[in-house]
C-alpha cells in the first residue's frame, strides 16, 4: 500500500502532524475543538501531496482524553486516504506489547507504529503478526545523544547497525527503520545491511539533515523512503493554508528531484 | 517521598494495575466503568500494603480515549496515598519529551515515570527538570530477549552498564532504574555502579525472578528497591479482593523478610 502511495501521490513525503496547541501561529486557534477542524483542514489541501501522514503521539496525549479522541478523528478523517504512522517510540514485554498493538493497530487502525528496540526481539515480534501493519523500528536517530549509546561498538558492527541486523533477520514484509537524515556517513552503511528495508525518515527540516543523501539512499535499490517533515510544514510561514500548502509542494518538489517514478 | 513511604507503610511493593478487561477472573467485571470500580476497591483493599502502584499504560490505551480516562480517574482516586508509576517507557526527541512530561507529569499528575533509554540524555532530561518527579530508566529489563542489545560489550562494561553510568551523571536526586529480578548476577554490578540509585524491580510472579536477591541486592546501603508484582497479585486466586489483598500481604512479608526498617 506505501508502494502504491508513492507512484500513485509521486510523493515520499510524510508530514509530522505534531501542532503543538501551546505554539500556533494561527490566529482562532485556541481549543483542541478549534484544533482539530484546523488540522482537518491542513489534511484535506495536504492530501495529494504525501504519502504518509505522522502524528507523534506527546503532542495528544498532553490534552489527556480529549487529546486522544482528537487524534481518534484524525486517523479517521484521514480514512485511508494516505498511510497513517503512529509515532509512539512503544516498547515493552511481549504480552505488553499485544495490548499496545491492540491501541494502535486495532483502536485507533494506525497502518504502522514507530518502537523502540531497547528490550529486543520480544518487544518487537507483537506489531509485526499482522502482514498489513507495519512498524519502524528506531536504528539510528537524529538527535544529538544518539550517540550515548546507539554507536556503542563491538564485534565489528555498532549498535544501529545490530538493530537494522536484527530487523532483516525479523522482517515479514512489515518492518522499516527509522533512520535519521542527520547521519551522512552512518546511513550508508545501513543501506547495505538492510538493503531491502522501508525507512522513515526524520530530521528534515528544523534539525538540519541533508535532503539529498536521504532521499537517495534511502530509496537505492529495493529499498524505499519516506521522507519526514514536521514543524518545516506545519509551522510554515504564518502557519495559514496557503503557506503550509506551499511548505509541502516546496518539500516534495526538493525530494522529488532525486527520484524517479514508476508510472 | 518514597522513603517515606516505605517507612510508613513498611512496605517496598509495588502493586502493577495491569487489569485487562479482556482476561478478568472475576464476575461481574465486563466494561470499562465496572473495571474501574473494582479498580478502586482494589487499590482502597490495598493502600496500607505498598509504596506504589504502577499502571502499565498499555492496559488503558488499547481502550482508547476512554482507558486514558479510566487512568486519570485511578490516579486521582489514589489522591496521593502511594506514589504513583506512569509505566509507559516513553522516549523521543527533547521537544517531544517536554510534551510527554507534560502528559504524565501535568495532566495526569503521575510521581514519576519509566522511560526507554535508546535515545540517549536528551530523551531523559525533560522528565527530571522538576525535582518532585521522578523517572526509572530502563537498564536491565526481565525479558528474555534483553539479552539481544543490553548485553552488548565493549570498553569494559555491557549497555546497561553504561545506561546505569548515564543515570548516575544525570542524576539530580530524581533518576532511577528499572533492573529485572530476573538477572541475579548482573544486578550486583549495577548496584556498584549506582550504589544510591532507587530501582524499580519487575520480574517477581509471573516472571519467575529471585526475590531473595532482588531484595537485598537492590536494597544494599544507600540504594533503596521497590519490587513490583503485577499479575501475581491482581490475578490471585478468584481474583476477589480478599485474595488479591492476601497475595498483597504476602508479597509484602516474603520482601520484609529480608529488610530492616527505620523507626
Amino acid at each position: 500500500r506505501l508502494e502504491k502511495m508513492f507512484n500513485t501521490k509521486r510523493s515520499h513525503l510524510c508530514i509530522g502532524l505534531d501542532f503543538d496547541l501551546d505554539k500556533m501561529i494561527v490566529p482562532n486557534v485556541k481549543d483542541l475543538h478549534s484544533l482539530e477542524s484546523f488540522i482537518k483542514d491542513v489534511i484535506d489541501s495536504t492530501i495529494d501531496l504525501c504519502a504518509a501522514y505522522k502524528p507523534n503521539f506527546a503532542f495528544y496525549e498532553k490534552h489527556g482524553p480529549s487529546g486522544m479522541k482528537l487524534l481518534e478523528n484524525i486517523v479517521s478523517h484521514i480514512n485511508k486516504r494516505s498511510i497513517v504512522i503512529a509515532d509512539a517510540k512503544r516498547g515493552d514485554i511481549g504480552n505488553t506489547c499485544i495490548n499496545y498493538a491492540k491501541s494502535i493497530f486495532g483502536y485507533y487502525d494506525f497502518d504502522a507504529i514507530t518502537i523502540s528496540p531497547y528490550m529486543g526481539s520480544d518487544s518487537i515480534t507483537p506489531f509485526i503478526e499482522d502482514s498489513k501493519k507495519g512498524v519502524y523500528l528506531l536504528c539510528l536517530t537524529s538527535n544529538k545523544s544518539a550517540i550515548d549509546f546507539q554507536y556503542k561498538f563491538s564485534d565489528n558492527s555498532y549498535l544501529y547497525e545490530d538493530v537494522a541486523n536484527l530487523a532483516v533477520s525479523l522482517n515479514n514484509n512489515n518492518i522499516g527503520l527509522v533512520v535519521g537524515a542527520t547521519k551522512k556517513e552512518e546511513i550508508r552503511k545501513i543501506r547495505e545491511i538492510a538493503p531491502s528495508l522501508t525507512w522513515l525518515v526524520p530530521g528534515i527540516g528544523a534539525q538540519g539533515g541533508d535532503l539529498e543523501e536521504s532521499v537517495t539512499i534511502s530509496n537505492t535499490g529495493l529499498g524505499s523512503g519516506i521522507i519526514n517533515v514536521s514543524r518545516g510544514i506545519i509551522y510554515a510561514g504564518k502557519q495559514s493554508l496557503d503557506d503550509i500548502c506551499n511548505a509541502a509542494i516546496d518539500y516534495n518538489k526538493q525530494i522529488n528531484q532525486f527520484l524517479d517514478y514508476n508510472e
